[in-house]
């Protein structure tokens, strides 16, 4: 069974977060919010679109910055309320100039799994 | 400037989503959400913390299964409304007992960068 635009579970203001990692370093660049045209369009497309939580507008990536994301493959996850878009990306994708927008890094306790028992 | 748990910009219902990353292969294995309780949670345990937003409650991940994440490094993006974890997962991730929750793969027209003239 193929999963389309109309499957997806739209749950916030209709919308569903996007994860877009590079296509080659899996490096998560960003993460914006889709609606069903946003969808439609990048599948369409073959590049990201967004729906803009403040402008509130469907939002071509790029489209002022230049900085395109190709898609090279789309996925949902589990319960389809979240996509997951591996791209090529024009530049950076962060508006600051950065490649990615996860930059900035919280403290956190560092855990390791416990040993096996030997 | 160190961003703590109270810094993070929590939209949809005080959550804001998480993504958790492998630390070693990037691979994304899924997206949940965390309220502030959740956050602190997880920076303090070095595990990760979710906010179930269909039980309503805060969730230990692999409380039932076992499969706990472990903590390896914490991001924020640029506006500081999604967390990504880079995390150790024991086992599989997804409650199917797939590896990541991000298997079902969408229909997308695939795009290349247009080539530089010359």
């Amino acid at each position: 069974m193929t999963i389309g635009v109309d499957d997806l579970q739209y749950k916030e203001n209709g919308l569903l977060p996007a994860v877009i990692q590079h296509f080659e370093t899996n490096e998560v660049l960003m993460v914006g919010y889709m609606n069903p045209e946003a969808v439609r369009r990048t599948q369409e497309s073959g590049t990201v679109w967004f729906w803009s939580r403040s402008r509130k507008e469907l939002w071509h990536k790029g489209d002022t910055s230049g900085n395109v994301l190709y898609v090279k493959e789309l996925f949902t996850d589990c319960d389809q309320d979240v996509v997951l878009v591996k791209a090529d990306p024009v530049g950076p994708t962060c508006h600051t100039g950065a490649r990615s927008c996860f930059f900035e890094r919280m403290p956190a306790a560092i855990a390791v799994q416990p040993g096996i028992p030997g």
